[in-house]
């Protein structure tokens, strides 16, 4: 691929709300997705974490590297989307923490990340939702069928 | 709390402009909701800073640790909404600075943050504005009424 | 100027997709919005890159100090606008990135930065786009016009 591959879409229904105390910050997405029968959006999220596992990609390995942290953390922002993998709504999102000293993480957003407290601005995307399938170029789940 | 909960909200105004040289990021975001009466919206802005005040949650004591930093820093991300809080629309954003050698530092945005220069993108939210309210359990002031 | 002053827009097209492999970040947006006719838009996107440009603004001697790092990082925000300088549509982005320890950089955007993998969530926004003209208080490259 040699130039930037969109679909279009249009602004559905908008949600904004509570993370909730206690629960993993993906699995709580998907669960509201698939509860309201969202398959396609873009979020963003800030917000506190009581424990993070957060990752990066090896570009050469091909492999996530991933890690864990159990510290009360600041989300200072977490960005992501929603879309289809075999069939299911999968969140993508990389987030940015930080301590009480403002020294920051970030990376790669994995399960599990333990939420504090937060607020979610979830934009779901009408039209045909985005699947992802193997790139053989990255070994990345990347979204197919762009043009 | 055991599940992500939301409102519903359509798109009203987007408004996209400049951030005001020289005055605080908060208040003047805050005076431009008064005046337009914007009273629930998303936003995010990228910059830059002449000082900041920052902060994070300190979940154990249930306070805000807040520290300033006066120094030339550009605003990497500016995540935030507006909301009511007893009748008034509020802020409440997380930012992430970097300076010169791209060193970051970053939490809860609080005043005094003085703009040097910076664009924002704020989306008016219609239906019925959030509301904060004391919450026991993280002794934040977070959204009520959610379902 | 002594208060945050702003353009109203229309949501526009909305763009979801991918980032380039190989590809150099800024370009590959640019030249997306001159194919689709776009000249004034917001987004943002998650991704990696191999390499990256970066920069701050020295606020004292008014220019830009750049740097580049040739490395595997993620993206864990890019946010940024296009708008037109000189007639053409232009990108102002920031960007933040973290390597396999989760440590970060982040700072204004600059070309070459190359992409190894994204997702870019773009927004157009219609009416009339803004134009960007030396600003003599800051030295930068600001929108006029506003009000």
């Amino acid at each position: 691929m040699s130039k930037l591959t969109c679909s279009e879409f249009k602004s559905g229904r908008r949600f904004v709300g509570r993370l909730p105390h206690g629960q993993d910050l993906i699995k709580s997405i998907e669960t509201f997705c698939g509860e309201t029968a969202v398959s396609m959006a873009t979020f963003s999220a800030i917000g506190a974490v009581t424990s993070v596992t957060l990752g990066a990609y090896d570009q050469k390995q091909q492999v996530y590297v991933t890690y864990a942290k159990e510290a009360p953390l600041e989300i200072v922002n977490c960005t992501g989307n929603i879309s289809l993998k075999d069939g299911l709504p999968v969140v993508h999102a990389h987030i940015l923490l930080a301590d009480m000293h403002g020294k920051t993480i970030g990376g790669h957003l994995f399960s599990e990340t333990i939420i504090y407290a937060g607020e979610i601005d979830l934009l779901e995307l009408a039209g045909k939702p985005l699947e992802r399938a193997y790139d053989t170029t990255t070994g990345l789940m990347l979204w197919k069928g762009l043009s």
